[in-house]
This record gives C-alpha cells, structure tokens and sequence, in this order.
C-alpha cells in the first residue's frame, strides 16, 4: 500500500466512482500493489477482467476519475465530510472482516463482498470509536406501529448501555432505530447507500440532520452518489460487517433484511431476531429466519441484546416477567418522572425535575422514552399526562381478565 | 395383572379415588402384583409409604373404595361414560410413555409422573383411534383475540388433514383448538382435570356438549371428582404422553402450558411453539420457551405443525410468503365461497352452494371457517359479507403503504 495518504486516498475515490464498492478484482490489486498503481493500470486497460475494464471505460469517458475525486475531496471538505482509509487510525476493524467472507455468488450483487477501499463520514466521532461497541437494528420500511414501538425501545436501551445504534437510515424500523438512540442521547451511525451529502430518503431531511449532528452519517460512494437499488445490498454487508451483531426487527418474506442476517452469519455475528405476530405480512421473514437458521437468536427487549452482545457477564438480562404492560416495563428513572406528573394539567421540565429528584438532563432523556411510549404528551405550558396514561392510572399491572373467569385452578 | 378384568377395573377406579393419578408406588404396586392386591394391601395398611396410608385412610374414612367404584361405574354406564383400563384395545399406547420419565421432582406434582390407572371416556370413537394422529393444542386461558385467532386457524387446518385437535377443555386457546377443530368437522378430545360427568368450566358447557357428539371428553378421575388446582398439572402430563406433538399458542411467564412443554421435551415429543407480539403478555412464555429449549420449535401454521407430525414427505409446507392477509391465506374451497357471496345483502347456504359450485356441506364448513375470520357473519335471513370484508374487497392483497413512500430501492 502507498505510504503517500494523500496519493493512495485520491485513487481510492477514483476506483470507487469506477467501479462499486466491494469489487473483488479491485480489491484484490489494491491490496497486491495499492491503490494509484491499480487506478493507473485500470486507466490503461491492463487487466485482465473483460467486463471490470468495460465498466471502467464507460464511467472515465465521462469525466477524468483523478478530476472527479479531486472535486469530490474538495466538495467533501468544505460539507465537514472526511473520507477514511485503511491507514487512517480512524477505520473500523470490523469491515476488514468481508475480506475472508466467501458467499455463494449465485446473485450479482454476491461478488461485492470485499472490504469498502475508503468511507466517506460526516459527523465527529471517530469511526473506530463508534463501532467498537455497535449493534446494527434493521428491518422493514413499510414497519407497523407495533415494529416501530418494538425498535424504539431496544434502540433506547442499546443507546443507554452506550452501545453504538447502526442502521441505514431509512423508513421504518431504520428510522425508529435512529430515532431510539437520539432519544436516549446516544450514539447512532446511518450508513447509506448514496453519498453523504444527499441522504436518502429526503424524508428523514431532519432526522439525518440530528444523527449527523451528535452521531455520524457515513458511505462508500463519493459525494453525490445516487441512491440506486443494487447499492442498498451492497452497503448491507458494511452494516454486518462493522458491527458485533444484527437485530432484525420487522421483515418481508425474502427482504433485504433477511438478505443482511445471512452476511451477519457467514460473517459470524450475532443474528438477532424481534418475533411478531404470526398474522403479520411483516414478520414473516423474522419468523422464517427463527425457523431456518439454529444460529438466531429470537430477542424481545434490549437486556436480550445485551445478553447477546456483550462480554459474559456484563449485563445479565432479567427473568420473564409474568406481565409487561407501558408502565409496568419502565426502567425506575422513567417511573419516577411518570409518577412525579401531575394527574391533570401541565407542567414545566424543571418543575418536574424538582419533584422526581433527578437531575433536568436525565428528565429531559425519560421524557422522550415516555413520549414516545404515548404515556405523556407536550403541550404549548408543558409536559401532561397522555389520556391513556391518566386513565390506566387505576389499574395498572393487573392482567387481563374475562368476564365470568374465576381461576381456583393452575390448569392452563 | 388380574386376568378378571371387571374386578380389574373396579380396584383401578377405586385406587385412583384412594390417591390422585400418577402416583409412583401405586403405579409400581399395580405393575408388579395387580391394582386387586394393590388395592387389598392398602386398604390393610400394608404398604411400606407412610404418608401415602394416611392419604388412603383419610379417603375410606369417608366411604369403602369399592363400593365407592361401584357406584361411580354404574353412574358412568347411564351417563354414556365408559373406564377404560390398559387390557382394553383402546387404551391408548402413547400414555404408558410416561413409566419412563423422570423429572426432577423439586415440586409434588413432579411425583405424579407415572401411567394413569384407568381413563374415564365420554364420546363414541375409540380412544387409541383417536390419539393415533393427534396433536396438543394448548394455551393461556387470558387469551387474546389474536392468540384465539391463530389457534383457531391452527386446529382447523390440524383437523382437515385429519388430526385430532387434544386440549384442555379450558377458556382461552384450548377453547379456540377446540372450536377450530370442530369448525373443521374434525375430531377433538377434551383431556379434563375433573369427573366427565361436570365438565370444567360450566362456561364451557355447550362446548363440552359438541364435543362429545362427535369427540371425546376424557378424564383420569373418576365420574364426580372436582377440579381442583392440582389436578390441572397431573392432568397436563397426559395431554403430553398421549399425543405425538403439543403447539402453545399463548402463554405467559411460568404458566401451566410452559410447565407442559417441558413434560412434552422430556418425553420426546415434538414442542412447538406459536410466536407473538413482543409486547403482549400472553407471549412472555412462549419466547422465552423458544429462547431456552434449543428443542422447541417455532411454528406459525398448520401446515409447519404438520412438517413437525408428520411421516416424513406426507405434508410439504408452503415456503413463506411476502404478504399474509385473511383472503389471501384461504384455501381454494373458502376462496370460492367467498367469491360466491353477494356483495349487499344475504344469501341461503343452498343458494350459496349452488352458485360456488359446491356441495352444501362443504359450503358449510367453509362458511364456519369465513365467520371465524371474521369475513361473513350470519344475519336472520341468511349469510352476509361482513362490513370489513366489503370495504377490503377491492384493496386486497396490497401491502401496507407508507405516504410518500416512493421505492425505487432495494434497501431496507
């Protein structure tokens, strides 16, 4: 590999416009004689990969590869957007990991399974840092309510042990895994399949803003990289590949998702799964992938993450517990600031910081858990109660009961 | 054995009135002298377990075993209720199973794991021709709609391909698999924890009713016990050895039905389990069940069931499919009926018939099946689209979109 950083990391951006990320053949060079030797001996058509050198001559007829990644750079900079190469102290170990990674090829998209040649990142936390303790939480854009509930809430207790919430980004679960994270004022990486400075979709606009603001938004394709359908696949196998372990929340049968958990295996990650309801169009590769792979692991609350994640003994998940209701599963902070509101009316976050007893910043971070959960809701003078909230108050834990079911028996 | 089958048969009713089903010592008492010895030896205080005697003293205090049995089997006779003893050709072969297993014994119930002495049969069909194909379908008695939903699907399917639906008579799943099964024109059997002469709960009294017309209540106890708590689990032990598999459904953190899954493991038989919504109380067990016995197996459909049961090749389950509606997921017989209906309005069974082009009985079926899915509901003057099925008519089989969801990406 060239010693020149600023040489080898100009040519890595040139080969990823020229060919997509995960090339074998060139990474394969690359790592044989380095990343300019091989920009120039593709330029020149000495290869010997016939469609690799067509590809690579249709994309240089448009523009000089060398020009197009030094306006890339450039443009890169004056955005706060970096990119990251192997050298740099900063490049997360994990990716490395799809160099051994062997896949069946029988799709296209399989042959893209080597490491990424560079990283574009917007955000200012060391990528390294971010990933050290990571946890990739995806599944299904078109989730349901109950799906985005289910995410938030793994998502937030992933964020509050300070594990690092990796997901690409988009709707659904993706986004309530962001959303999970930002709530718990944790750490969270969107890696996207289209250059950083255009995240897809335009929808979650703001929601890329606030990850990029506290946590980091990243990519393999250079600044102005479109979205395009095969790119989505090939960025799944960076999402496996860099972190410890995948939870998949909610999937279609034969999605993307499920695609992403068989990297996370071959890779030998943790495989992770969020059953659902059977009657669920958008459980059923949950439930498929429960079925078919001994190596999942069916998970239900963030300590099962945890449990699976982290080092033995480091977090110990508690036993299941005869009844979950919203109140019952709130973590004591958040039960003190739900009994601290007042039963009607609103309140200020200072005020009910001084009734709970716990500090604004924490009242502030449960406020957003019991938001999102439905129990509270903002007001324009405050924070209140949800309806809900107020009229479960009187019957809180008990389980439900049918009419006329009077159990003097253990039967069941 | 005693070769004297009558007098056989009344000391094994009059034993298992002297001591709850399932004890050890006199299981080994019977096996190795004959229950007439057993029952003389006891009756003399000539056995060696302390507390077993003062059990049996409490119980002739009361009246004299014999006649007691009598009683109880000249009562059955005119109820319809027949004792079947293991020198009977329907004594069912899967029950005597349970000699062999040993569980840890850390609770009482544990000691009462051996063969039941005798089995008391309401119901014409022979009772080993009824557990020859059978599956446990069992559950929570707070179940949810969803749970009874699934359930029902469940033992329709199960009871179409000819299996009998086995249950416990109870609120909750085991009335769903009940109901489902008989739904189906299938064969069911209500493994109860009380005499079959009151069958417990009375809520349930119609239910019991069906299913004796067409299926078998059954019971270890004889005609008059009561259902006490304890009996539930003795009773669970039978629903395990009798049957080829159990499915739960619906269960919650350490309920009787995990407690059965564990006798279904010991003994060999295929566990499975019915997953749900993460959030739902009533699915705590199941999870934590397929979290903890590599053993159990996640099932969604009948037709997963029937890969578990099944010779292998009899059923090939379909593989998953991308979206699962309640129109979608009918048969090809229901679809029909369905097609048939008139869009406004009732319309006769017979019309009906005539217009899917079937015959009546299988309309009828079909129509059970529809009703239970909650596609057609019966009105006065016939059978009628239910409102949800009429306004889904022309959006079926769509997937759930999102608003502004444009998706040109295979992302996710």
């Amino acid at each position: 590999m060239s010693t020149d950083s600023a040489g080898d990391r100009l040519a890595r951006v040139a080969l990823t416009w020229l060919a997509e990320p995960g090339n074998r053949t060139i990474w394969q060079l690359v790592q044989s004689q380095g990343a300019e030797t091989t920009l120039k001996q593709l330029l020149k058509g000495e290869i010997a990969n016939s469609s690799l050198l067509a590809a690579v001559r249709a994309r240089s007829g448009i523009d000089d590869p060398r020009r197009f990644a030094d306006l890339a750079l450039r443009k890169g900079e004056r955005l706060g957007a970096r990119v990251i190469i192997p050298s740099d102290r900063e490049w997360p170990p994990g990716a490395d990991a799809l160099a051994t990674l062997e896949l069946d090829g029988t799709n296209s998209i399989d042959r893209h399974v080597r490491p990424p040649l560079c990283l574009w990142v917007r955000g200012e936390r060391p990528l390294n840092d971010a990933f050290e303790r990571s946890v990739a939480v995806v599944g299904a854009r078109a989730a349901t309510e109950y799906g985005r509930h289910v995410t938030t809430d793994i998502s937030f207790g992933l964020a509050e042990q300070e594990w690092t919430v990796v997901s690409g980004g988009a709707f659904g679960i993706d986004s309530a895994a962001h959303h999970g994270a930002l709530a718990a004022g944790g750490l969270t990486v969107a890696v996207l399949a289209c250059g950083v400075d255009r995240p897809y979709p335009l929808g979650n606009a703001s929601l890329f803003e606030q990850i990029e603001s506290s946590g980091l938004l990243m990519s393999e394709w250079p600044i102005g990289a479109e979205p395009l359908r095969h790119r989505f696949l090939i960025r799944n196998r960076v999402i496996a590949a860099a972190t410890t372990g995948a939870v998949v929340v909610e999937a279609a049968a034969r999605s993307g998702a499920v695609q992403t958990m068989g990297r996370v295996l071959a890779l030998g990650r943790r495989a992770m799964v969020v059953p659902g309801p059977v009657t669920s169009a958008m459980s059923v590769g949950c439930h498929e992938l429960l079925r078919r792979c001994p190596e999942a692991r069916l998970v239900t609350t963030a300590a099962h993450v945890l449990d699976e994640v982290g080092t033995i003994g480091e977090y110990i998940s508690e036993p299941a517990r005869a009844a979950q209701h919203a109140r019952d599963s709130l973590d004591e902070e958040s039960a003190l600031v739900l009994e601290a509101m007042p039963l009607l009316g609103a309140i200020d976050p200072d005020q009910l910081a001084a009734r709970a007893g716990l500090g604004l910043r924490t009242v502030l971070r449960r406020l957003s858990l019991l938001e999102m959960r439905g129990l509270v809701i903002r007001l324009d003078d405050g924070i209140a109660l949800s309806p809900a909230a107020r009229t479960n108050s009187d019957r809180r834990g008990m389980p439900p009961q049918l009419p006329g079911l009077t159990p003097p028996t253990g039967g069941g």
